[in-house]
């Protein structure tokens, strides 16, 4: 249950951290492994940060189930400087052409932002559902070759998410999951590049992966803005300058949580899946009270968007459930309502909590 | 002294930090200000957080004397992505040039970078001495009207430190004040920008600092990627894209600990002044063992670099020093010897230590 000490906090990013994580950073937060200073304070070059990067890399790779055919760098700009690197980088020359599917907030920001950047196709969009449903395969608009085809997974704001891997031949995905990264498995295969920010599922904010398929790194010209170059940061192996060494550590303790606590990604993804239906039963049995967002069908594991029939019955929602430890519980200042953001860290019990909470404001509100 | 828990850290950044201020992040890991959760977790758009970030920005501003005339903003990228940002926003149109001092690594690096996006002249170079000395304004090659004068205050790696702020008439100075950044005053009225990545003085690493003149954002135009334009992130408080939060939440109890504690800029220049002299006078007194880098007018107070007379010396030195608590003193891989890094947060008694220690290891070896 939340206690007087820490709540159940639903925010969407930064997000719940583990417990186990948060215990341990405390513990050792003015001597790191009996090196006599902080983790904050040692070098990037010394040869314990050396061994947590090289530890969070293993880490991601292992979860992921990739091998040497993909490189991960831990970089700092979030999305937004991504939303730059990816045409920047991936285009093949200038008359090359890339494809967007725009199913809400972020990969809108990201569309517009790459048409600074060279020429970007769009491939579908959701804009007219006000971003709650998802295309299939069969129905994108894709020229002919494009450099690569970018998505998210998952839209934090709108709460869908696709439930299966796309498979376009030959042309590679570019997939911001940066709120659903490390929450269940991923055909690696198929992608050029998945990125994440850390601080939805994977650490604190200021951290951001990349996973990128090496044979991509050979479109990365020269002529780029030293950071904004991939391959330097491969060949600088994530120390191009010093990186956010706290935050990699962060992200070390999190892999190291989902490997040995919580079994892997398949096991965390029936996880995430349990914690997730019970919130959506509990909408459908309430659905004169609790209006879901998404289809049915493309319903997000980690952002639960959901109604009330006024904003009143809303403000009373998100006072009653605070004053029970439920936090963070208030939608996107875009789409308003409720949002339960319930990423790996989210325990079980918590989304227990917040079901019950629901059920019992139903009964006394209907 | 050094104790068994907590050693005296040398390393030139990411450095020591106050352990008051570890202390305090310690205590409230689990339970920010009693919110229920770690600051790490909660949404940058909640007002704790932002309570944070605003008591940051108002305490660099305190702390630089600084009004409304400049803004302040929390980044991400480090010096690296600031040597791009640079010349892209503040250089007028194609035709503009600006002017860079190369006085040691980072200003030859950025100096470097900058010659990838526009018309960079060199005013002045240290090469051929090392980077030992420092020139004045007098000695600098400047065309007519450049667009700025960019310049590093301190040079980590070589050791040395301009002592006085330049006066160049109508030119906005640029400065990389990463290693020295609050650590004495500053003339703000002469510089259109001074930046810092915080992890010399002023916080963890992963957090870029910068103060801009706001007459300089017009520069700025929106053909720039988002993440790469200073006006976007004042427009949006720092708020483009979630920030560095945990590392944002460091830099602001260090800003507290600086004017709280230390009495502010005047009070720990000369703190840092003191505590440079100690090493500089038995550098002096010893110079057939310790032969000190930088001409002695150009000095840094921040970063003391000396060689001993051959590396089985210099791997002794390194080694008995370790054994008493006096760790990473070792030089930058690029120049070898000794570098003593003595931020804000070194402690008086720390650079006594590693005085006494080079006395002793004098007597012992000469």
């Amino acid at each position: 249950m939340a206690t007087e000490e820490r709540t159940y906090n639903f925010s969407a990013g930064p997000a719940t951290i583990p417990v186990q994580v948060l215990e341990q950073v405390q513990q050792e937060l003015l001597n790191f492994n009996g090196c006599g200073a902080s983790i904050m304070e040692i070098s990037h070059r010394s040869a314990q940060f050396i061994e947590v990067l090289d530890s969070a890399r293993a880490g991601i790779k292992q979860l992921l189930g990739i091998d040497d055919s993909h490189e991960v760098l831990f970089l700092q700009g979030g999305s937004r400087l991504q939303f730059s690197m990816i045409p920047m980088n991936l285009l093949r020359d200038e008359n090359d052409r890339a494809a967007y599917i725009v199913s809400g907030t972020w990969s809108s920001k990201a569309f517009e932002e790459a048409k600074g950047t060279g020429n970007i196709d769009l491939a579908w969009s959701g804009k007219d559902s006000n971003f709650n449903t998802l295309p299939a395969s069969t129905d994108l608009a894709l020229a002919d070759d494009p450099a690569f085809l970018y998505y998210a997974s998952n839209e934090t704001i709108h709460g869908v998410q696709f439930q299966e891997d796309f498979h376009i031949a030959s042309t590679p995905l570019v997939c911001d999951a940066s709120s659903d990264f490390l929450s269940r498995p991923i055909n690696m295969e198929q992608h050029g590049i998945v990125y994440a920010c850390a601080q939805k599922n994977a650490g604190p904010s200021g951290v951001t992966i990349i996973v990128i398929r090496k044979d991509l790194l050979t479109r990365s010209q020269a002529s780029l803005p030293g950071y904004l170059n991939y391959k330097t940061h491969v060949e600088q192996n994530s120390m191009f300058n010093t990186p956010p060494t706290f935050g990699i550590y962060v992200v070390d303790l999190i892999c190291k949580w989902l490997i040995n606590e919580m079994g892997g990604l398949a096991q965390i993804a029936d996880y995430n899946n349990d914690k997730a239906t019970l919130l959506y039963d509990i909408i459908d049995q309430c659905d004169d009270m609790f209006i879901g967002h998404a289809e049915k069908q493309f319903r997000s594991k980690m952002n639960v968007t959901f109604n009330l029939p006024s904003e009143e019955l809303t403000s009373q929602f998100l006072e009653q459930a605070a004053k029970q430890g439920l936090t963070s519980l208030k939608g996107h200042r875009s789409v308003g309502g409720v949002r339960a953001s319930i990423y790996n860290a989210m325990p079980h019990e918590g989304v227990v909590a917040l079901r019950d909470f629901m059920k019992s404001f139903y009964t006394q509100n209907s």
